[in-house]
């Protein structure tokens, strides 16, 4: 989609195999992604019903009122003046919703109630929106050997970024605080959410 | 994939969209297909294991092993002299596969027995053959007025195709004895399955 000729340090698959083997492969993968959830022989112990809820929440999540949108609209934004709803609506879609969908996933596969699905939620929302400004600071401040991409992308791009609407020092703030909120999302849980309280942390402080 | 301007006379999307766009569009729409499958709210008279068995089947006749493999065949040999396996393989995965699970997916639905799934089964396989013989034979014979799109275009990128290596006549033949065993998989039904046997014979005397 941005043409990157890496990704983590590998050369990118478009670039190896060539565009139509590269589409076929997200194609098979996505399709095998529903294959495994619909999977009931591998699933036995969790109700058909949860089942099939997962795998709808996951298809609206990825779908075309979810991420896809926000891919969409994220490259029909390149080389436009920058604009604040446009910039929360892309990253709502491109990751938060994917974020909160795992959340949910499991939950909804354990059979959590409906207070806990809500908190997890909470959780999802504000770890996934913190996730996107992180790593749009590290598109910026980011080196290219910690990164395993190039950094400096988005600007050459004069796409829509954090950093690009609100500055450095505001991003970086507005990104702890999420982490902050997230955290306090998880206070009806003890012990057992700890990796998810580290998670929080490590989002905003990772260096790729 | 194969780059065609025109599908049905209209300018293919890519054309019209750009390519970004045009990939989006298509994972927009394999994953809706999935979000409609798993959709128990809107499928209330059917138990939810016959809806996760059917969104199973149908992901492993498009995914890897299926429908997608033999795209990856087929773009794979262009260029290169046919051979009757390859072409075999490449059928059965692209257009069997993909019409004899969606026969399926009706019979499962409706709580078929396994006798007459076999029977839909082996119906799907033959019409499914028969369809792509008699597409590559459209290809060489058919009117681009007809057909909506470019004629001669498989015969151009040397396409492995039926009439490529068997010959027109041989070809026809094939996919006339095809349906005539697609029709005779059918005599445990009555008349419920007339639609069926009609459908087998337009197959083969289509001209678009």
């Amino acid at each position: 989609m941005d043409n990157d000729d890496f990704r983590r340090g590998i050369p990118t698959s478009h670039k190896v195999y060539g565009e139509a083997v590269a589409i076929l492969a997200g194609d098979a993968l996505l399709t095998e992604a529903f294959r495994l959830m619909t999977d009931r022989g591998a699933m036995r112990d969790v109700p058909p019903e949860r089942l099939l809820d997962v795998a709808r929440e996951i298809a609206e999540a990825a779908g075309f009122s979810g991420m896809i949108a926000g891919q969409a609209v994220d490259i029909a934004s390149e080389g436009i003046p920058p604009d604040g709803e446009t910039l929360d609506f892309i990253h709502s879609r491109k990751t938060e919703r994917m974020i909160t969908v795992s959340l949910r996933a499991g939950a909804i596969l354990a059979g959590a109630e409906a207070g806990a699905l809500e908190a997890l939620t909470g959780y999802g929302r504000r770890i996934g929106l913190a996730f996107q400004i992180s790593d749009d600071i590290l598109n910026v401040e980011g080196t290219a050997e910690a990164l395993g991409k190039g950094t400096g992308s988005d600007a050459a791009r004069k796409k829509l970024t954090y950093p690009a609407l609100y500055g450095l020092e505001s991003s970086k703030e507005k990104a702890r605080a999420l982490a902050g909120e997230a955290v306090r999302c998880l206070d009806r849980f003890g012990d057992e959410a700890q990796p998810l309280r580290a998670l929080a942390t490590y989002i905003v402080e990772r260096n790729n």
